[in-house]
């Protein structure tokens, strides 16, 4: 790709179209012509797919994928609770909120158990984007200021808003002199020092903000720092920056797309972790399992003023089918204890992977929590220059073994292993099992 | 409500919450504790609904709605066929992009097929509102500019930008440098003028736009104007903004939420009744009879240097289980000839209204084509001076004989009248004879 394309790492090279098997080939040239040249398939070999059940995804050829990677399918691929709740209700109603139906009702009582009692009320919206992009018009409107500050390599979305926010979409995304970066932790060499260095940080850029006139309305935070190459410990680091911002008449959006819902295996959600009750939460992703659904939750005194000024509807907005999704989503999490699954397989998800990692120094670091974890590759001889290059091998050695996963962090030098929550403990072997095999044929 | 606190005629009011029936109050209640303001019930006695079929609702006592008003559910509400694609999509396969799946390629084929050639490829996304704002980062990006001008009371969705080009929303809405206004056609006053009128408007807003170093990206159109009152004939009357746009080397881009999947009875699209080709397409509601989908279509050439510089992916945006949905509606539309219907329909749905509004000096004007009109109520006394809350008791007149519609226009003294397109003649005939009997009402 020319320099000024957009890069990604873990992207097919629509140049290399001749190298791979023609009944892929004929399907990728149809969809290249269809489909704007947005769209960016994984693998040097391009993944197919008719079929999921689980942590397995099937080719047409009847072919097996150990899934390791998609976060969207929390309680599994196909999961037959979740289809059969959507399958009932597409045959009952499915409808907007203009008018009064219990079923949403039930669920965001039942979804805002889940969180501190301070956090009251929601408003339901179809991707992270949008939700991202709502919270930020709340934190604007009820702060009355434009700041926002982001971490260097953060990712919040697409919308424009959640793109003028998100530096990891690189040089050509939208800018916006309300935006403010701040280096995200880096716990790996930071240790326990992270939580304070972020807060100064932080204070930093807010006064910045104050001092250019543009004022402080919020700091909004993935609480696992995902594209920041996920930063998890020690828990309780994010709360000498709540403390910051709440300190400087700002709000505190905690991003829960990629740790919410059970993924550290240790809370619901990912700020949990760190002992902090947010004024604004942005779930998504894993929420209904794939079907469009997401939120905004809050303090019902930051949602109050802008609700009644302003006229938001979102039509498709906890729309009856995504909330029965999503609804069961919640009973197999619970059903099925995933957190406790998340934590027990995620436990020894990070030790087969430190323990991996001891026999090869390009693969310099082990971090995360449940069922996230991202290990950096780095160039072996020391100098802890990340690898890019050593990050798409192991990726695709592992994609020729029918194991996916993707890669991560600001220089695309970070292994991203990200199964759905019912890994299981003979999954986890699989996953072992094959990434020691691709770390032997590399060094062989 | 105070005067601070946005306005919608046909809302709930939260205040007279003692006057409607206990059961319903109680889940009222219940409902206000958990979802924020923002959220808004139609009508002074709410709806409550349990489920639907066809063109029909029903509330938890059995009793029966007939939905005069849901664009949305285009197929009728619960359609079988739409129900068992998604239920079989659900038990195989839900997964995003990054794979090479044939569902999406032979559905984005489809589409296509349904559009000008110059029409070339698709971006999927989950509602009108992200589609909306990928047209406008489209549009800013491939001209390097930024103005975007839009009617005087459009609306075009609930994204910080969609929201900022969307002046129906009122005077809390996000604001910017880069939007400006012209007044929408009147074709009930302009008649035959309505389309040199808007061209002419347009070509001064350009110029202001230029004149201000701003520059000129796009002119975006509902190309059925429903916030602006409903404006629709002469068909044809959107050719000289077309040509105005070009000239001055900005995008068309047509919104399409509205008049879409045939909704004009006339063509599948609204622009093709007046004879234009855009850049840039905006689908959405109806696409998926209530699963969210919606999508960005346009020129090849168009889409070609965003697609390459610019890192976008829609996690949830075609995702199979919405492309299983979009791909049955549109087999629904084909063999049931919901077209045709439409044409047909609304013909009569034309005819009856404005037979009814012969009677009625209060229902000055009726506009529309297919199944979708508008009737502007106004002092009957005949000032022409829109008369708001004769269109509220028109609305909720009908509502109390259990037919829904609601209100628009920038007065907000347009009934809406919007039926999923599978409204039959003896729905119609049912739906006149409740208009009427309303009517006879206010007057008796």
């Amino acid at each position: 790709m020319s320099s000024k394309n957009v890069h990604m790492a873990n992207a097919f090279d629509p140049s290399s179209i001749d190298l791979i098997p023609s009944e892929v080939r004929a399907m990728v040239d149809r969809r290249n012509r269809v489909l704007a040249p947005s769209y960016r398939l994984f693998y040097q070999e391009p993944v197919e797919i008719v079929r999921g059940s689980g942590v397995r995804l099937f080719d047409s050829q009847g072919r097996s994928y150990l899934d390791a990677y998609n976060n969207v399918p929390a309680v599994g691929h196909a999961n037959p609770h979740v289809t059969q709740a959507v399958c009932e209700q597409m045959s009952r109603l499915n409808t907007h909120t203009r008018y009064v139906t219990m079923p949403i009702i039930e669920y965001s009582e039942r979804l805002l158990g889940l969180f501190p009692d301070e956090i009251q009320q929601v408003i339901f919206a179809c991707t992270g984007s949008e939700a991202v992009d709502l919270a930020l018009r709340i934190a604007k409107y009820e702060t009355g200021k434009e700041g926002i500050i982001v971490t260097r390599n953060a990712y919040h979305g697409t919308t424009t808003e959640a793109a003028t926010i998100s530096p990891s979409l690189g040089p050509h995304r939208p800018v916006a002199n309300w935006v403010r970066y701040v280096d995200a932790p880096d716990t790996s060499s930071e240790g326990s020092d992270a939580g304070p260095l972020l807060a100064a940080r932080v204070a930093e850029a807010i006064a910045e903000l104050e001092a250019d006139g543009v004022g402080f309305a919020a700091l909004i935070v993935d609480s696992i720092f995902s594209s920041d190459g996920l930063q998890t410990d020690p828990a309780g680091f994010l709360e000498p920056v709540a403390r910051v911002v709440h300190a400087a008449g700002g709000l505190y959006i905690a991003d829960e797309v990629q740790p919410g819902f059970g993924r550290t295996g240790e809370s619901w959600w990912g700020f949990a972790r760190h002992g902090i009750v947010p004024d604004l939460v942005v779930l998504g992703k894993p929420m209904g399992n794939g079907l469009p659904i997401s939120a905004v939750l809050g303090r019902p005194e930051v949602l109050d003023r802008f609700g009644k000024d302003m006229r938001y509807f979102n039509t498709f907005g906890g729309n009856s089918v995504s909330i029965a999704a999503a609804n069961a989503v919640l009973d197999v999490i619970e059903d099925q204890d995933l957190l406790g699954n998340a934590k027990r397989v995620g436990k020894n998800l990070g030790s087969g992977l430190r323990e991996i990692a001891q026999n090869y120094p390009m693969l310099s670091a082990v971090r995360g929590c449940g069922l996230f974890y991202g290990v950096d590759v780095t160039d072996a001889s020391g100098t802890g220059r990340a690898d890019q290059a050593g990050a798409v091998r192991i990726v695709n050695g592992l994609r020729s073994r029918r194991v996916l996963i993707s890669s991560s962090g600001k220089d695309e030098n970070v292994l991203k292993i990200r199964p759905p929550l019912v890994f299981s403990g003979s999954d986890l072997q699989e996953f072992l099992e094959s990434f020691r095999a691709v770390m032997e044929d590399l060094h062989g």
